[in-house]
């Protein structure tokens, strides 16, 4: 299962990509609400998650998390002792993470992204603690997915379904969509 | 006002990269259920639009309306008399109209793509009746905008924003998104 968290004032093009993409790959993903069943996007959007953090349960099932960007969405994802909690366990479990725009400076401040390459939203590099900037507007570095901002939200949905279904998988979503 | 509508079986990125960008450029942006309060897209996101198509003032304050793709999406967008009703609106006083996806075969079948340039999702190029069908992923002829798929839905909500603020502001939202 993959996990999304939303958190009023996420970016909504940066959470629902993802999203998006995963679900036409057949992949299983749940929105989780880490404010409330119904969140509001930083434009203003109010999407309905398929369960709450509180309901969330850390284990097993769990093979990727993606936190998305957006002020002062990534802020309440920080805040979130779930979220937090996830990140640990993705980490002591060699699992998938995904996070972009502000979000990767979660990652950072948690020494998560040592000695790794990632990227992020301008201005946040000084958060990502640890970390060599990569210029690309995507990157993977192992098991941790950075991304920099809403432009590449879909390349970075794409990415998270190459990630768990491989390339050519990846290719068929990408064709599907028309992105050329 | 700009008008987004959103039918249960909406492609969720179609539909909300074009209001994420949009609010970004200041625009304001009502989102119209036409299913309902809360649509979910088809890659069941739930969504609760800001209005209901009953709840619509057909009118003058009117720049342009946003019609997303997705199956069912948009033979639900094209079943609903408000939504017709929109498009004659915006056709006979020469307002915006935003089509993406399946979603320009709406336009096709009432003859508003006569002489125009569009585009559209592969396979629905029979449906854009009497149009010339261009090569570009967003295509603006006069007043009228279409995209191809979910591949160009930033680039479609960039081009909405060209049309409405200019190019200027246009580059501005594109270059606060980090797209290159």
């Amino acid at each position: 299962m993959i996990y999304v968290f939303l958190a009023n004032g996420f970016e909504e093009v940066e959470a629902l990509a993802p999203v998006d993409m995963l679900r036409r790959a057949k992949q299983e993903v749940t929105t989780v609400g880490v404010t409330g069943k119904i969140v509001t996007g930083s434009h203003h959007i109010p999407v309905t998650a398929d369960i709450t953090a509180e309901e969330l349960q850390i284990g097993g099932d769990m093979d990727m998390i993606v936190l998305p960007g957006g002020m002062p969405g990534t802020l309440n994802e920080e805040a979130s002792p779930v979220v937090q909690a996830v990140i640990d366990y993705c980490v002591a479990n060699d699992r998938w993470i995904g996070a972009i725009c502000a979000a990767p400076s979660i990652l950072g401040h948690k020494g998560v992204l040592n000695g790794k390459t990632a990227t992020c939203y301008t201005g946040f590099e000084k958060e990502l603690t640890g970390a060599e900037i990569g210029s690309d507007g995507v990157i993977r570095d192992g098991k941790i997915i950075t991304a920099r901002g809403a432009g590449v939200a879909v390349d970075f949905g794409l990415e998270l379904v190459g990630a768990v279904c491989g390339r050519e998988t990846q290719q068929q979503i990408r064709g599907s969509i028309l992105c050329d």
